[in-house]
């Protein structure tokens, strides 16, 4: 297939607009590599540290060498005062999580006057990765009334972000659950905050600024990031036996099931079969596999029934439902979903703006022009 | 010329990824419109109130309309009380100004308590071209140790920007030439700040998101926003006398003649034309016109001498050359030119988003994959 040069392409559907070693998506197979390895076999296997490490350097970590990166970013875990000062502003105005980690976020370029960096772009890169889960930590507690709690330099990435939460160092494996979802979301393609990011450190702006911009992408409900109300489907389901007549009568209405369908997946999201297991096993270990059991239950009932209603739409599983289980399992709220999904794909931006700097190319479409041609001025009395 | 939907496509040169009636630029015939009008034609009739009015409602308001808005931007330029701590301790840090300008920018989501205002698109552009030229001032002043200046409501946008800068009431004529230089900048087509701000709202995520990521993609170098160097080197050059050996031999050792060359225009480009006769009247006018003669000497050697060495290239003026003069002799020093510069584009950036959200289409191209697809788990102790 091929496009016309002066025709406009609406959402630039089909487009190819970067090229990437990052992360791979075969929809039809629903298979997804993140830096060369198949998501299932990364995401439960390597800490955040290591993988975002991957995407930067295209290769996995040795110790000493993740021993030098991890180093690096508990050095960069810590805000501003300013920030925090604008967190406790923000939380008192009850700001959207989404708009206080924009806010935040863009206030990374305010350095610490010990350390005398200029705009680099790894350096920096480094600070967002580091301060993302400091900010989306401190902000919650501050919407809840609670003080932050500072970051503890012997946790790793994901149990740091858990202990700054819950003022609680977690166990092992909860910490290894957080980890395998800060893994298996890291990176997706060229998704719109993703490409966000590349469009603006394509002019050669600073990556703080390309990050910022991401994030306010990442908020919009279009992009995908909304695993709340899959997850409220489920609570409202509450037995399995009520599961067939409540997706049928929701489908008998007309309404859109939550949780199921996406733009490129054709089959079962590998990112939810991920997510799915991490979550079997955590209910398992907490002794209550009540949720997971109905959750399970409400997707085969689903995904059966969309067949039925829909059918040749081949509507499977997506990331957002198991994410919501996984993450409810490990004592998220729904508003903090999101910014724990910016958590991750942090490491994910970062790695797009240090390869799009490296193609060195300004992403400059053009737009058609449908206005009208031949106005003329009019004094403000005659018109 | 057609591309084909498998193909890369570097920088999406060619490619149409919006429709528009905000702006129309003909390179070849050196025409740029803006709301239908010629830029030439609206630039210096119109206030800036005027200018955005047309660019949100398609039409130029009547003296009513325009009250009305006039003084809904009013009543929105004062800063959040936060957002002012943030700039003291960025002025403090001597942040860049865009960046001291994203960081404000993102604060712009906290509402006075008394404005009990959801995301509205149309309030949050009216608060984000209003508020940007009380950042960009209040910002300055705090850089140089002075306070920042409270706006003036009785005074025009364009006014009151040139009054919190300098704590004076500038001219009649000095506010007509700064509501020139606005109107001149205030859209072109699908640039890369604008083309951000329309991928960020078409996730239908909110217009300071938008607006925010527009921020940071000016600041790159290749986006075009960087008149300070023309200016440099008219300063370098001097006395006109001594134009053809300077630029001679910058071109002899291949260095780029800075406000020289665009990537659209292939003539001279009309927005040059409209701030060089704004900046001509303002030095005549001052009394002392020896810049301006320099300038336009540097121009027509430079262009001559462009056609020698690059022939073929069609390298004319661009806007930054005159931009830099005029906003010089507006008395603006180098480092407000690009925040002034979005202070302008507010007006562009707020509209585009407006249209966007009416085309309620994602905008998310896809990638090419370019990596191994081979990998495999591999222990840290045997990397």
């Amino acid at each position: 297939m091929s496009i016309a040069t002066n025709s406009y392409v609406p959402g630039l559907g089909g487009i190819i607009a970067a090229q990437t070693r990052l992360s791979n998506i075969d929809g039809e197979a629903g298979e997804l590599l993140i830096g060369g390895f198949p998501v299932e076999e990364l995401a439960n296997r390597a800490s955040f540290e290591e993988t975002v490490y991957l995407l930067w350097h295209d290769a996995l970590p040795n110790a000493g060498q993740l021993a030098d990166f991890s180093q690096a970013l508990v050095a960069r875990r810590g805000l501003p005062d300013a920030t925090l000062t604008l967190l406790r502003e923000a939380a008192v105005q009850k700001v959207h999580t989404m708009d206080a980690l924009r806010m935040a976020a863009a206030t990374l370029s305010l350095r610490s006057k010990s350390g005398a960096e200029d705009d680099n772009p790894e350096q920096d890169a480094m600070t967002v990765v580091a301060a993302f889960p400091t900010i989306a930590a401190a902000y919650w507690r501050l919407l809840q009334g609670e003080e932050p709690v500072a970051p503890d330099p012997s946790l790793g990435h994901a149990a740091n972000y858990l202990y700054m939460l819950f003022d609680h160092v977690p166990s092992d494996d909860r910490a290894r659950d957080m980890g395998t979802y800060l893994n298996t979301v890291v990176d997706h393609g060229l998704n719109a905050s993703t490409f966000t990011a590349r469009v603006i450190i394509s002019t050669q702006s600073d990556m703080i600024s390309a990050v910022v911009g991401a994030v306010g992408a990442l908020k919009g409900p279009l992009h995908g990031g909304a695993p709340g109300p899959a997850l409220d489907m489920v609570f409202e389901i509450g037995e399995i036996s009520q599961a067939e007549s409540y997706l049928r009568s929701k489908l008998e209405q007309g309404d859109r099931l939550m949780g199921f369908g996406h733009r490129v997946y054709k089959v079962r999201d590998p990112r939810a079969e991920v997510l799915s297991a991490a979550a079997e096993r955590l209910y398992k270990a907490d002794g209550d596999i009540t949720l997971y059991n109905l959750a399970r239950e409400v997707e085969k009932v689903a995904v059966r029934l969309l067949d039925e209603y829909k059918p040749g739409r081949h509507l499977q599983t997506n990331v957002e439902f198991y994410t919501a289980l996984l993450l409810h399992g490990v004592g998220l709220p729904a508003d903090l979903f999101s910014p724990t999904f910016a958590v991750s794909r942090a490491g994910g931006w970062t790695a797009h703006c240090l390869e799009q700097s490296l193609a060195d190319r300004l992403i400059r479409p053009r737009a058609e022009y449908i206005g009208v041609k031949d106005r003329h001025w009019v004094p403000i009395e005659k018109r």
